[in-house]
């Protein structure tokens, strides 16, 4: 065998093969393995012919084929694949070795892996990798945790394939150990959702609400995406909606069914934040209204018999637009603020229950280019955080409370206009009344816990007196006095 | 000894207790035992005294005491105790011997302990028991299911004290195997949860949107109680505003700390309608307002940062406080039943995952009475299944969807002015997100697959071609034909 490679990938579908030819591309050599074999003599007699590549039929040959200590990388479906590919490599490797999971894992697999291998001598790395295709070829966000002992073997292959911002910093950095790589891409996955929902409403808003054409829509995200919204996602929603069928010269997005997959990123990110008691309500609605999409033939059903506002409310001047369009883009950035702000309470509640000790400007950075999230926005984050490490929530920097506080007027108008319009606006909806509930001194959760204590004798604390005493009123004058502590209702 | 048991009744909290107290009521002699012994002889001596009861100071003691085939409930909290209990208990029982789990345990964990106690020969139930400590005592709702051969020796003790409809049938019925009646259970107190926090709502608009006082709000939610809303949660309600501090005169509810506690069965209802892909946002939600109104020092640093729509909105005339309260009536009833749909669409998805073949009309009606979510909607509800026991949802029923119909302006007017008032309504707001979207015939989740297409070549489906033909774009012309199947992003 010629010379060793630098790292192993295991794992050709799209990702796989990006990051490979991204790799290759960075002056490493790159050894590739995929379980079906044929994957692999495809790819290098196609896209990696003439490559820097070595195409290996077994875990065997891959395992021969790498540089000390081994760098290998897992790009394959997260589960059991995963675990299974642990138990085969692990007999074939040398402590100080390092396996890489660059798949979405869920990060409590990963912590547990992690702490498996470390007792065998192996170092274990969760990765996660943002960007799609694209972002994979030419530069993703990486976000590696873990093993620590395995980064600097890894930084200067992750650090050159990674996006960079314009001073040339990568989209790369360790972010912490046992899964909070993946943990916090996890969250990139949950704001991706909710931006993506976000998106999708404003799109209703304006196509069903307003009536207007793709060919309309178009130009205002474009517009939007040469201000606070700049962002990828806004970018390529203009690129879709610009995007012409050629057999039928109809929009494209327009002979698109609405029924929106997912591979459940979303769904974890909602679990979690309810495991871990943090208000999440963008990203769970965001994956709600997933849900909703996906029984199509029950909308659709459904339809005729469920009455909505009428048309009438819908007809507005061009006047009348042109003020949505400008009201909406205040309540997309409003809200998005919010989204981002939920996202990182959740980070900054996990930092504290697994003692990770995230830094949370670093990870703003690691989203400031190359993933899916990509914004200009993420460095105004980044620097609220350098500003102040310890911020509660990210809706009380003052760049971003005053954005919000400008924002509000529009922000309440665009719901309301959705509302009266009948377009179903649930994560814009939840944006305002996360804020509205953040920032509200009082909620009235005084009578929720009367009720808890009327009907099940749970206990209250009192305003006038300190906190950790607990009341029971006797409410109707009947009903024991049997405390109810030990009883899970 | 003297004549045994009908049954053993392990956990002497308030629940267990009443329990204890209602059995013994109608007829049974009743083991009693708790881990902390002194409990036992303390209830013997005090509630229990003179009662048909026998005080069990070990398991051993209360195996002994009961007639075969031993009946055993345990009322003692969900999760490990539980098995424990059923590890100590097990070689004392004989095959045919029952134990019924009436706490709040994980439908999981008990499709599992009836699966694995089957396999013994000993049949275990799982029973959702909900009415707080007052329906404990006097007729809670009862959802049993779990091993059906276990149903007929249970049936008179359940049945006899059960809340009872006015025709005299029981809350009280085989719901099906496995966990399936701590599934309803549990989806009872996630509806629960969005119940109570709707309350919340209302009474937040009317306190703190329109400035009204506690007994200002008394008599609406009484009236309330005479109509539609009329319910178990309503009625309290009236109660706890009516209710007046001894010491300083003060509307008790006003005393009360806004900060509301849990105890998980509503983050389970959501976490299990995230993993069943059922759209439950308004449970959701519900527990996302629980962990905000926990951050009480959090929301009093943030509330003067984070600037509100300003009290100039907030001023009406008694004349428009009126209309509102007319208005809000609708609202809280057009909510309220989106919020049951959502419930019984994750009762009907369990029972297709599952095969557990569950009867929507009969859940109903176990939820009539005795349990903390029973109204007079609930009678309605049944119907609405007994009519149509393959109703797609219940918003569809002929009564619901002209309640809906009739309610929708009101409904939409009362979100806009709360939106208007800075008061959050995340419950009230989703229930018309999630009415709206489910009428919604083309959601814009068209663009969301253009978007997973453009990142992550995710393909999407056609409008104008069969379903099950998946289509791939290249949309800016550039990037791979690789397919993303196997990649999990």
């Amino acid at each position: 065998m010629d010379k060793l490679a630098d790292i192993g990938v295991i794992g050709l579908a799209v990702m796989g093969e990006n990051l490979i030819l991204n790799m290759e591309s960075k002056g490493f050599r790159v050894a590739c393995h995929n379980r079906t074999v044929d994957k692999v003599d495809a790819f290098l007699a196609g896209r990696g012919q003439g490559k820097n590549l070595i195409g290996c039929r077994t875990l065997e040959e891959l395992v021969a084929s790498l540089e000390r200590p081994r760098r290998i990388m897992f790009m394959v479906r997260a589960g059991a694949a995963v675990d299974q590919l642990i138990d085969a490599l692990e007999p074939m490797l040398e402590p100080g070795d390092i396996l890489v999971d660059g798949g979405n894992s869920s990060y409590l697999d990963t912590t547990r892996r992690c702490t498996d291998l470390a007792a065998k001598g192996l170092l274990y790395v969760g990765a996660g990798v943002s960007g799609g295709e694209e972002g994979a070829l030419l530069g993703p966000s990486i976000m590696p945790g873990g093993n620590a002992q395995a980064w600097p073997a890894l930084k200067p292959i992750f650090q050159a394939i990674a996006a960079k911002v314009a001073d040339g910093t990568p989209c790369c950095d360790w972010v912490g150990p046992d899964g909070s790589g993946h943990f916090v891409k996890m969250v990139h996955n949950g704001i991706e959702y909710g931006d993506m929902q976000l998106i999708c409403e404003a799109y209703h808003l304006l196509s069903q609400g307003l009536g207007m054409s793709a060919d309309q829509i178009q130009p205002i995200f474009a517009a939007w995406n040469t201000r606070e919204l700049d962002s990828y996602l806004i970018e390529i929603t203009a690129d879709i909606l610009g995007h012409v069928d050629p057999e039928s010269g109809t929009p494209t997005v327009d002979l698109i069914l609405d029924t929106a997959g997912q591979k459940g990123t979303g769904k974890w990110t909602s679990q979690v934040g309810l495991d871990l008691g943090v208000a999440i309500p963008q990203i769970a609605e965001a994956v709600f209204a997933r849900f909703l999409s996906a029984i199509k033939d029950e909308r659709v059903a459904a339809g005729p018999y469920l009455s909505g506002p009428g048309k009438a409310a819908s007809q507005g001047s061009d006047g009348d637009m042109s003020a949505v369009v400008d009201q909406l883009e205040k309540a997309v950035y409003a809200a998005k603020i919010c989204s981002y702000a939920q996202g990182f309470q959740l980070l900054r509640a996990a930092s504290m229950e697994y003692g990770w000790n995230l830094n949370f400007g670093e990870i703003a950075l690691l989203w400031r280019e190359g993933c899916i999230i990509r914004a200009r926005f993420l460095g105004t984050i980044k620097e609220a955080y350098d500003a102040d490490p310890d911020l509660a929530n990210l809706v009380l920097a003052p760049y971003f409370r005053e954005v919000l506080a400008g924002a509000q007027a529009a922000w309440r108008t665009v719901l309301k206009t959705a509302v009266d319009l009948g377009v179903p606006a649930p994560v814009m909806a939840a944006s305002l009344c996360y804020y509205d509930g953040y920032r509200c001194e009082r909620l009235p959760a005084n009578l929720l816990q009367a009720q808890r204590d009327y009907f099940g004798a749970h206990t209250y604390e009192r305003v006038d007196k300190p906190r950790g005493e607990f009341f029971h009123t006797n409410w109707t004058g009947t009903g024991g006095e049997t405390a109810s502590s030990t009883y899970n209702v």
